[in-house]
């Protein structure tokens, strides 16, 4: 059933596979009138690259996008923006040897289950390759959202055990992209770095945690009973691969809280009512409040791991040890801050076209 | 904008406030000849009305459920099946007092932000009273369920720091029922009780944890990229009031996990591949691996608490102490068991519909 | 599968069958902020009601609405606004003959294909009774309609081979009710009603055409390619029983035509360029003129007849005549006119919301 | 607003520019295990092709797809089908002279006044190159479909004035392509193809009727009351650009019936309950019976003629005269054949896999 679209009003359809032809997306309900150039998408492409550090898979992929439709003269027509990016780098034949053996940690038995097909050539479309889409519609959502002052972005907040301390919103978005951890806090960037090491090492991976933050969103957005902003934002951050948890404000830490601690007391700022404090995460009921918006995940170690590990051939139904080869990150965080970003910012364009803060037609 | 319809081939469509005339659901998509009676229903929002015990608020409400149509001679016909429960006990003049203020950790001021306009009245349509609605339509997923051998059920596991030790689910399913804290550790249900009474005392409230368990559920459910199973339960699961964070299997402790702690190994047993443990909750790549699904939510502390808070008179725009009276549970996991549950039921049976496995039209 | 709901971001939900307890409606999506009174909403009801006159079933149906949600001291909140009339006249009994035998020009086998089992009292769900929540539904949205100035109404054109003369909308508005076959055309009034007698009196029936006219909308309503304002407006139509075709403007006539007779010359007035003439019926492209919006549909006659007719015993599955006696109507486009007019304001009032030209969330 | 995807569970989204660089399609919802290749989709685009014959623009564009995804070893694996053709033959410049001069009977003004800015190369996305998405996405419908023994096709029965006489299914499946006018009455045919060059040669153009037919369509196919089967039909065939008018069966000739003359008598042939004739065209109630899916669409004349008229120079803002020149089918029906049967073969798809009788994963 369908299950590759994201979006009511602001909406993605992501397509391709890992090493299909091509990946692509087409962005429905981009009104008409935004400047947009392929280096606004491909920025953040770059970003979500493979091949850009140590950390990361040393496969080199260009990843080098194009708009095919929507947009003329540098601005958008209100037509669909149809976007895509070639595959080029696929070595096929490196994925024969687990044609038949479905990966520990990965879809791999689920897709089979599924749909009795399986497209086994690097991951297929259950590949990270998949967030090209997401990563490219999430750009455009970006690019929206600044015409009217919000900002998305996300950093490493924690990483094989290793927490970064509480930064300023300020120190976060200078810092996140000083190192290849995009940890905001440099010390702690040292200590993942060599968690990361000691796992790649090991032939083993490690997980963390990625904290998205989105400042200026204004209050209002989000529809009380289904359609909750935080239920859309989870929605979104769980459909990542390799997210198990997703939490906002206090989060889990709530569960051990009283309610004179979770509250947010409710003060006169600037004329305003406003929250004095923002444990709910800028949400409550569902509804922003105005403060920013505050998201954690938690992300799985690299399910790819070197180490031996227990499968079943089933060509000979009958269980085996395998190896992961190739050319796997050891962590995925670090790569993740991009698409979640992404993902953050597609659900709050929608929002804002949603509730008219954006007209759905045009900004001209 | 609509937002109060939830699922796509099985779908509720929930309306009615606190104090308004009556709270309903309409349910759409339940395919013919499925045995249902008002008793199936009744049975359900028993679990989740007020009054039950100590630690619920005192109110008593009927909560008296009647199917309006799709139903003839105890059979479903494949039109919508319309319940509804009329209001009966509401007090709304105790709530003039705080019409004008909004109550802080409630969506009071976020209402009239996006509205300009805010019911009052026992919290309106943001009130615990809209689930109602949930469990009616969860309680026909849950009977729909039942016929392909899925059960869901679900219980607290921790509440006001403390922690209930790892119970069997035929320990779980049996004992969850026993205490009014819906805890199946009965030690843990005494200390948690303790620490309710303690918070009451107060005039405080307490957080906790609530974990959903789903068994019988087939491999194969779920879209692969946007519409995940775990990305719809999530949406689920935070779409409820009060929710701030929601994980599966290991969830936020993946973080601190390495690969090869992660990954479930896969086996054969009885000639079909299996992963041999469940850290991945029973969803791998947005697909159910046909293991129990395992989810749990992190629910804030009641807001509603009589200590003085902060707050603001929006009618004469001064800071006031705010302290809110009336009938409040001091906490709200024990009651949240049979909404949570509501919740998976109606995403789990949305997906059988949507993948085939029940027949969208007829059960005959 | 569902099919309950119409709408995106104004949408309603109807449920209810023609002898069930009751029916109703869940509108979704109505900004905070409108006036509404049980009375906007049963002046409608009151026009679709049958026993109205000579023409109309002699049965005599209070179907007095009562409003449920969303409404507090005569304004809409934001939240569904749920609608629900008591089904009060039902005699189930005067179906049982029919239990079995599925009547011509009836849903009747269709129903019986689709789901195995079927409501025969009075026809369940694929009675004209439906339309109830239709009806409802479309009053609120004409309410919010006339806020913008656009105004809906509808007329029959045709009746058992009689035409209407063409007369100008003032005429059609002013005359539409002055009679009981809702002919704007006096004259061709009086021969309609003369056909109807003669149909009556040979348990027969007749046919005929409703044309729908929306004046005052605005320039810029549908989007280009599959949410056409002309295709969703069809769907509406084609969605109200018995009709069996939909043109707008020149409609079928087209095929007749050379495109210098059909395209509308533009032309500057006021300041304005706008259409000459509208052979289109307010629609190029799939989105408004600014034109008048001009839809006629045909309406096959009832198929209840007491006429012999050839149909099959399913019990004993063997072929018999049936007469369909019973309270019918000898023909449906006279009910059909407040019906019709309430799918068209539905359609426009959902563009208006999509378009950002209503605010979704609040008119405050 | 998002307005270029259509169906449910099989699921279409177009993009694309009549100028632009390339148009395509992703198609979402498509079983695993369905043999696809290029060629399936090649030959229905070769019949939508201009430049085919002398009653179509002598354009001569190549179409040829490209499958991107979803695919591997002509095999489908359940993951959306992104398709493509690049724009070749485009010489925008040959649009300069009607920049600001929007055409009347087109959608230039419309789209205009919705987004402020207009692609006017070629007609941009208003453009008829823009069904290319839609033949695609309609030639894997059709694929699907004819696994099920449902087959779909078209003919001209009236263009310009001449009717088609009527004919067996057979006759009209054998002769439709046997010439240029795609009319299965010969004779008439040539009528119509003499209509054609006078219409030409007058710098006009002419309008028709294209009839759709589905036959296999099993009974029990659409949603009783806002998804029905020719409700969706409808919706789907007005969505077309040209079309102005949609009726099934008896269509508008019921108007001037009676009931008698109406309905479908049932009777018993080879112990299943059928209906002995075909007045509904095989849809009651909006569900299928079981008989053949018979639609007609009006089908306006081609609205660019070189023929003066009046328009209105919109950078001057002054009345004008205007000729369109340029490559431009007098007549668009024989054209339309293979778009209508397109999007009747995508709502059936839809229809199937939404009802269970395709199961929405896999045919394996």
């Amino acid at each position: 059933m369908p299950g590759n679209s994201f979006g009511h009003s602001f909406r993605i359809t992501t397509w391709g596979e890992s090493h299909g032809k091509a990946l692509g997306v087409v962005i429905d309900g981009v009104p008409a009138g935004l400047e947009l150039s392929e280096y606004d998408v491909q920025k953040d492409l770059n970003r979500r690259r493979p091949g850009q550090s140590e950390v990361s898979t040393p496969r080199s992929e260009s990843d080098s996008v194009e708009i095919l439709s929507g947009v003329i003269d540098g601005i958008t027509t209100g037509m669909p923006v149809s976007m895509m990016v070639w595959n080029k780098n696929a070595k096929s034949s490196a994925y024969d040897y687990i044609k038949n053996i479905p990966r520990p940690g990965h879809a791999d038995l689920a897709y089979t289950e599924k749909y009795g097909i399986r497209d086994h050539r690097g991951g297929g479309r259950s590949s990270g390759r998949e967030t090209i889409g997401r990563v490219a519609g999430g750009a455009v959502a970006r690019k929206l959202l600044s015409q009217k002052g919000i900002d998305v972005f996300a950093h490493v907040a924690e990483l094989g055990g290793i927490k970064a301390k509480p930064l300023s919103f300020d120190e976060i978005r200078r810092n996140v992209d000083s190192n290849v951890v995009r940890c905001a806090d440099t010390e702690a960037a040292e200590k993942m770095l060599a968690k990361i090491n000691t796992a790649r090492t090991e032939g083993d991976s490690i997980g963390g945690i990625v904290e998205i933050i989105a400042t200026g969103v204004p209050a209002g957005l989000g529809e009380p009973v289904f359609g909750k902003l935080d239920a859309d934002i989870a929605c979104a951050m769980m459909g990542i691969g390799a997210v198990k948890g997703v939490e906002f404000g206090a989060g889990f830490e709530c569960a051990g809280m009283k309610g004179s601690q979770m509250n947010d007391a409710l003060i006169l700022s600037n004329g305003k009512v406003t929250p004095e404090s923002n444990q709910a995460g800028g949400i409550t009921g569902g509804i922003s409040t105005g403060m920013p918006v505050v998201c954690r995940i938690a992300v799985k170690p690299t399910p790819s791991i070197s180490k031996s590990q227990k499968s079943v051939d089933m060509g000979e139904m009958k269980e085996i040890d395998v190896e992961i080869h190739g050319r796997h990150d050891p962590t995925i965080p670090p790569r993740m801050v991009p698409v979640a970003e992404s993902m953050m910012a597609l659900v709050l364009a929608d929002h804002m076209v949603r509730s008219g803060r954006i007209g759905p037609d045009s900004l001209l």
